[in-house]
């Protein structure tokens, strides 16, 4: 049935033991395919390693085997970065049971953590420790910090702390041949050479499999003031957060845009979401400050920034949460978008950024383009304003045929791909290439980059063996 | 006269024209040792070109007759990175005629500057803009964002807004073949590959010339504190750097570490300083809050904070700035230290660093490993706490002979990078390799770090003709 040698097998039993590996079929599914089902492989096997030892030891085999290896974590990928091709002849090494926190360093502000650790555990472990570790996600539940690491996760916190790139202080790394990289360090200044983590970093497991990471701690945030306010376009959302982050400086945690589009599916879809207007608006923005003093006097700080973005006519309405569970509310509309927009039939979801300053002529150029070529599609407009990021998202027009819509799909993702080309923009902002965006990053990346990119891979895994098919073509 | 043929000189002439051209012996001087005269080198030439094409052009045509290339900025690196070797084969290339700020573009908090673009031009063109350009370092008035770009630049507010690095989003580099890579992308997300940037980055000139950069702004500080406070030991810094990190947060934008040796040598040579305290302490530290908002009540959160560390005993006695003369005054204690140590005698400077959590440790066992093995070398510890790092430098014995030190001086150098290996720290914090630490960085690194070193600059540079000599053995 498998179709490596059985040689390979024993092999590899005899380094994980059986506890490390999985042949059955239906235990092997959960392996083979993604959260949202959208990608399906096939694999020889999965092999669960429970330590760095036994990671290295499955590489080194499955180079002297020539065999093809797919790093998974939670298996929460938007791109399908983590799922085996159709051959059969590929191994998921799943990095599931490596999860220990390996150490806490208060004073040096670090975590150090395996591979395998959820990203929520990770942010216990910081709480616990009266720190935060601010990397946020929808899949912060389920996905693990080697995949936060291997596609650089981004997310809500990104406007204020970074990616996860730079959330990261050094990582340990088994290559394709099976040594081990040793690069955890927790320094915030070394300067003696090529910065090899960031090579690893958002690599989707191509160059090597990350499997522990020294990651950065922040102070505990005390106090918190949350805000939904309605704008009248989304040039005044690019300056009342230009507006808001001159006034409250770092204060300024998230800034969540989304277009009225956007939070009717909420409002019609999402139980107990209630629009805080009487009126609708063009466009909303989710305000979030946050301070490390209890005491800190962040609503009379938004109230001013807001005050001063009426009389200039960006903002036209906006309300406060009283209490905890109004904040909880505003982010469940933010958050419920998603799936909300699933309810309105067949879309297509991109993920893409352009410099903050161009965001509101891309959205105007590109829903105009979108509407005259494609007449009735409904755009879902919202993301990340500080990181020019946004979800621009396609739901079909409302009574057509599921069919034609998905015929269109290549023709509306191209239309809006081209315009993040000419904005100066990225097709894929923070969910990577995985095999779901390969060809349209070789279509719309420098050919010299890519150029560039192939000479890395091949320098680091000539064989071609970690995770083929996925971020390089 | 020229080790390279006349052909390859009146061809460079034809690229940059008389302008770009440096072959006087006099003119060329300047260029062919670094500002403190530690290194000196010869060249072939010094070739400036103006604009990016004119790099490219000079780069192909070594590339062509396999001539090497010494990039350089400000010439202001503390390990000979930017000079020549004694050969005279070598080219010089200036960066300094590439002085042009391309673009400032506010909403987007970015800015594009050119190689040659001074770092104080740079901090005045953001603060025209109302924003803030954090990068701070001793030689601002002269060093250049190029040379800040290659060796990955830290100072003293890396604590707050991270290294160089950090504060790039994006790089314009001249390859080795003379190939422009337009990596000037303003996004702040971007996962669609390989982060290339971030081998340049840091690279001291040897994987390609980085030619331009787009780079972060920030809001523009409105009020600050400044205290300078006394402690009883090394420990008690780490202690409170926790305490006032977790109750001021991000305000948090300086903590310098002195011991009392460094104070005394400024207190002894530069002029118009005087000790705040009437008693001599063991050590201290210049502590500096910052906010967006003018009127933050910046003084009391830092009382609080430094109330809170008297009663735990981490604070001996402190006194706040109270006007901008004041500040200025401690920050040129601060600043006078490597200064202050030259009217000393010989001494032997080191940039090292490691976790935070082992500072106290690293300086108690070191001191007394050197007193025991070099009576009576006087050890002048400081700076960046919340880095940890430390310029850890050493002046000879009072009454010693001179040259009797500098024969001990390899031997001191190899008790401090021992003790920095055991405590898992950087050879090289912020100063980068050059060619005053390659030995060193040999020895030192992780063997399969170099070899993954080496193979990226075969893989980018395969005649070796890049800044040869200098970071990679």
């Amino acid at each position: 049935m498998s179709n490596v040698p059985d040689a390979f097998i024993s092999e590899i039993e005899s380094i994980v033991g059986a506890a490390g590996l999985v042949t059955d079929p239906e235990r092997m599914a959960g392996y083979l395919t993604d959260w949202r089902k959208a990608y399906r492989g096939e694999a020889a096997l999965v092999v669960r390693p429970a330590n760095t030892g036994e990671v290295a030891s499955v590489v080194r085999l499955c180079n002297r085997y020539e065999v093809a290896l797919v790093p998974q974590g939670g298996n929460t990928g938007m791109c399908g970065g983590s799922i085996p091709d159709a051959s059969g002849t590929q191994v998921v090494l799943s990095l599931t049971r490596m999860a220990r926190i390996r150490e806490v360093d208060t004073a040096n502000e670090t975590i150090t953590v395996e591979a395998g650790v959820i990203l929520q555990t990770l942010q216990d472990a910081a709480q616990q420790a009266g720190r935060l570790f601010p990397l946020s996600l929808g899949a912060e539940g389920s996905c693990t910090v080697g995949g936060n690491l291997a596609t650089n996760a981004g997310g809500t916190a990104v406007l204020r702390y970074g990616n996860m790139r730079d959330l990261t202080l050094g990582l340990e790394v088994v290559l394709p041949d099976g040594r081990i990289w040793n690069g955890l360090r927790g320094l915030r200044k070394d300067n003696t050479g090529y910065d090899l983590k960031h090579l690893f970093i958002g690599s989707e497991g191509t160059l090597g499999i990350i499997t522990a990471a020294v990651l950065k701690l922040y102070p505990a945030v005390r106090s918190v003031t949350t805000a939904w306010v309605a704008l009248p376009s989304a040039e005044a959302a690019v300056e009342l957060i230009g507006l808001v982050r001159g006034l409250c400086g770092d204060r300024l945690t998230g800034f969540e845009l989304m277009s009225r589009q956007s939070v009717e599916f909420v409002l019609r879809h999402a139980a107990g979401c209630n629009d805080p207007f009487g009126e609708a608006h063009p466009w909303y923005v989710l305000i979030e400050l946050s301070d490390t003093q209890p005491d800190a006097s962040l609503n009379d700080l938004l109230e001013t920034g807001i005050g001063q973005a009426l009389e200039r006519g960006w903002v036209t309405d906006a309300v406060l949460a009283g209490n905890q569970a109004q904040v909880a509310a505003l982010w469940a509309m933010r958050e419920g978008i998603s799936e909300a927009q699933n309810h309105e039939g067949p879309s297509l979801k991109h993920d893409i950024s352009v410099p903050v300053s161009l965001i509101s002529e891309f959205v105007r150029t590109t829903d105009a383009r979108l509407l005259e070529q494609f007449p009735g599609v409904r755009i879902v407009a919202y993301g990340h304003v500080g990181d020019g990021n946004l979800h621009y998202n396609i739901s079909k027009p409302v009574g057509s045929q599921d069919e034609a819509f998905k015929a269109q799909k290549a023709a509306i993702t191209q239309v809006i791909y081209d315009a993040t080309a000419r904005f100066h923009g990225s097709i894929s902002a923070e969910h990577g290439i995985g095999q779901a965006k390969r060809e349209a990053a070789g279509h719309y990346k420098d050919p010299l980059e890519l150029q560039l990119m192939r000479a890395l891979k091949t320098t680091f895994d000539p064989k071609g063996l970690m995770n083929p098919g996925k971020l390089v073509q």
